[in-house]
């Protein structure tokens, strides 16, 4: 398939601003001299998909049919392959794919071979991610050959957790300093005690307070890597 | 209809950027304490849609066949209201209106009655704006009991369409200090030298480098109106 013809799906709404940011860095990504050198672009940004990690860890209502109903969408409105702009989505990614004929792009097998090509000598990588993410060990299962470290259970629920899902949290429409003070100081931690080389932002919201700059070692953001696999390569799956 | 069943169609991709900056701007426009309480939003980013202004001014492909397309599309995959992050194509509405069975939101007439409304004691409102939308004179149009000035033709061709079509401009992906600085110094002297009490940001690609707090006058974003018009309304048309 040419880049002419592929058309981005993004089943979106997991949250609806970490989707609106998604798209922003596909259009960063994609070299332009004109709107019309752009990729055609659908989303269905569906906040009425179950909260993930109310699925996974409080047995709450499964975000899996309105996934599936949400990507199948996608194919009818013309997209040829599909993303997801939620990391915890992904532990849910089998379940999608086989009930959808366009191919799903997995955002952390792409995010494997980005730090496989981009940062090989990193040994120690911490993850900022949800709960859910972390106790289904989504990025030890994906990042091969590497250590992935979270921060301790206390910072996992008091200040990362809070900042994604607290009050005056991202969820809550703050993107400011108090979500952003929260995990720069898990970060700080994982760097120095720890001794983390590099620090994922393993939840889509997490990207929209921490940047590149905040942090004394690098920062991945998993969705720019998905942005930047999605219109570089001609086949994706 | 009530907002639980309301879902947001956007007809985008005049130009990409604007059209996610919009979804960005409907979300920050929705109070929500989580995910789910914000509207589902289907994007269809269609950047081949030909140029309105190339269509306008120089002959250039008509837009008509592929809007109403992808304006079909968002009906399609279930959106039941319809809008244009674009000013420009508002020449087209009445083309596609009639072509498409949900109601599209007029921006330009949402943007007269917020003025109204919001500030009735303005006289004389500045509009910085693609020349093809000064030339078919789209915001005297709307804007009624108000005296519209543009930019003269000197900068409104080698500022305004500078910064937003020109080399490192803002459909090149540029939304630094370049065009925006064109676009303030067009904006200045409406305000010092022809007494413009309001600048109106009048293309969707102004809205991405200008700001409120940039200038001496209120400045209004016509996309942001229709977000707080489409996120508030339970009817719209």
């Amino acid at each position: 398939m040419s880049n002419e013809e592929k058309v981005i799906g993004v089943l979106g709404g997991m949250g609806p601003e970490a989707t609106a940011s998604f798209y922003m860095k596909v259009i960063k990504e994609t070299k332009v001299t004109k709107d019309q050198d752009h990729f055609r672009t659908i989303i269905d940004s569906n906040p009425k998909i179950p909260d993930r990690t109310q699925a996974i860890l409080y047995d709450g209502p499964s975000p899996v049919s309105e996934m599936i109903k949400t990507a199948n969408n996608l194919k009818l409105a013309g997209a040829t392959v599909a993303v997801m702009p939620c990391i915890t989505a992904h532990y849910f990614y089998e379940d999608i794919q086989k009930e959808v004929d366009i191919p799903l792009h997995h955002v952390l097998k792409g995010l494997n071979k980005y730090i496989d090509e981009e940062c090989s000598g990193v040994q120690k990588i911490g993850v900022l991610s949800t709960t859910a993410t972390k106790n289904t060990r989504l990025f030890e299962t994906h990042l091969h050959n590497k250590e992935v470290v979270y921060p301790n259970d206390f910072e996992q629920e008091h200040k990362v957790m809070q900042a994604i899902y607290g009050k005056n949290g991202i969820k809550q429409g703050n993107t400011g300093q108090h979500p952003k003070a929260l995990l720069m100081e898990v970060a700080e931690r994982l760097i120095k005690e720890e001794g983390c080389e590099l620090i994922i932002g393993g939840c889509t919201e997490v990207e929209l307070v921490l940047n590149a700059t905040d942090l004394s070692v690098p920062f991945i953001d998993p969705m720019r890597v998905a942005a930047r696999d999605l219109t570089r390569s001609e086949k994706i799956g």
